[in-house]
């Protein structure tokens, strides 16, 4: 009899599942808006609608399942199986959602960070194919990350590892949304840039079209796009966004003297504007030991990465479950 | 038959070694000064003498000794068993140590980085016994690192991971040996203390009755005598250097969320003065998540722990090559 796994990417907008086989083929997806104004309770039996579902239309046979990931922002106590802190679904925190999920789904299910599991997805299928030691870092709203060594997954003692977004980058910086300061958070992600590029109206108004008057309207999606155009406000946003990228990927480097650091998310597109000016920084500041062995690239799989890495994360623990 | 290690610790002033048992009891320890300047072969043939002297004298049978474990400044490819960069003995660079040492004493041999070392010794009989997923630090002339995770040292694809000392802490802030700018490394060494003393020097003039008259006297031991006198501008350079350590610490917790940070070396005996701002920058900045789940010790294994290491790491090599 076929197997197969689900891998599910709970994001903060989007809900994306799939059906993927135990040697990583994804044969059916599916995705879901998801109204994060509402309660975890509602959202969970939501998915859990959706889960039930797709087994039934997709799958000839339900004993076909081997087991499913659930991959979801925040930090996650793998002991426990506690949503320790969630950014994007508030009243989520210290809920026990594996156990939830187990009781009304009954398969095993395994939890995962969104971040890990993009990095295991990219590991499995995508850029990092292949590598035993190895960092995922995801541009996004925020920034997460993930790190694999020896072929598995960094949790540290709880779960929590990774947090790559919260390295001080400067102690002197923004404040965080982790109550920190100068994390990579407030300098690389979705909301780094659009800090910035309000930061560069009020200083040189080179970007108040981008906003059509409003500077709501102002996102790292238009200066994206500015910076396409030629716009040079926006191209120094994202070199200044490199910049400190590179003072984390050195870090990395450092700590974790990896064969691979895979960066991917949704500010990962303007790879072209920001990663001339981080690989300068990493070729500056670097040690050329752990240097010369490090290849930072693109990540390759796009939005799946994050639900191939939670079914990638079911399938070991199915395994480890034998 | 009874079974003994031997571990050695190669400082860039004093080389320690010991006969250990499989079990961590130091049964007989040695050492003997170096002399940096000399070529690193003659050093090595130094080393190949005083082990073979210990092994002959201290030991009933030679088959008793099933391995030995030496732990070394620099960045060390594992792989290969090569000294990439030696900073304390020039020359060892890209020497082929564990195959020549092996050549001379027919033993299994394990190269470790020397914070690998004591972050290993403080594991196996420290302040971090019983941890899967520990940290160690360093405090000496440099900043030195190890992690442990699920019970083994973290090496990294070549074996050149763990340099905490190289996490950049302010990327606007001093010159490092290694080439960036702001490491850990330039804040909280003794190299550090010594810079900041000098500095303190030449502001307030404060520090200068510790030179005696000649700024070549200041090091980080006599600033730390003048804090432990009461002298408040040797106390206000521990405070500053605790700030910086906290922040590396914050580092540490959020990528990875270990159960334990141990710190030790020579600078880490001014526990006292640098200690409190370095918990109160991780109280006020870390995620309080992996925060809660650490403790931040003191070694307690005193010059012991890069011996004991290294030898761990010998008994770890002898038992996977069974």
């Amino acid at each position: 009899m076929e197997q197969f796994l689900i891998g599910v990417d709970m994001g903060g907008t989007n809900v994306r599942m799939g059906i993927i086989t135990p040697d990583g083929n994804v044969v059916r997806k599916d995705h879901y808006p998801i109204d994060a104004s509402k309660r975890a309770l509602e959202l969970i039996e939501t998915l859990i609608l959706k889960l039930k579902d797709l087994i039934q239309k997709e799958l000839k046979d339900p004993k076909q399942l081997i087991g499913i990931g659930v991959g979801i922002a925040g930090l996650i106590n793998m002991k426990k199986g506690i949503i320790s802190e969630s950014p994007n679904i508030r009243d989520l925190k210290d809920f026990r959602l594996r156990d939830f999920l187990e009781k009304e789904i009954p398969y095993p299910i395994a939890l995962e960070n969104d971040a890990n599991a993009f990095t295991l997805g990219e590991g499995w299928m995508g850029a990092a194919k292949g590598c035993k030691h190895y960092c995922g870092i995801t541009l996004g709203t925020g920034v997460g990350g993930g790190m694999v060594v020896e072929g598995r997954i960094l949790h540290g003692t709880e779960g929590m590892a990774g947090e790559v977004g919260h390295m001080v980058i400067d102690p002197e910086g923004p404040l965080c949304s982790c109550g920190g300061r100068g994390c990579l958070e407030v300098y690389a992600s979705g909301t780094a840039v659009r800090r910035m590029a309000l930061e560069a109206v009020a200083k040189e108004n080179g970007l108040f079209k981008l906003s059509q008057g409003d500077l709501k309207n102002l996102n790292s999606e238009n200066v994206f796009e500015a910076a396409k155009s030629g716009e040079i406000a926006a191209k120094k946003i994202f070199h200044e966004m490199g910049v400190y990228l590179g003072l984390g990927l050195v870090n990395l480097i450092h700590l974790f003297n990896p064969e691979k650091i895979v960066i991917g998310g949704k500010v990962s597109e303007a790879w072209e504007y920001f990663f001339p000016s981080a690989i300068r920084t990493v070729q500056e500041r670097s040690m050329k030991g752990p240097r010369e062995t490090v290849e930072i690239v693109k990540a390759r799989c796009g939005d799946d990465a994050g639900m191939l890495g939670a079914a990638y994360s079911a399938l070991i623990r199915t395994r480890l479950d034998r």
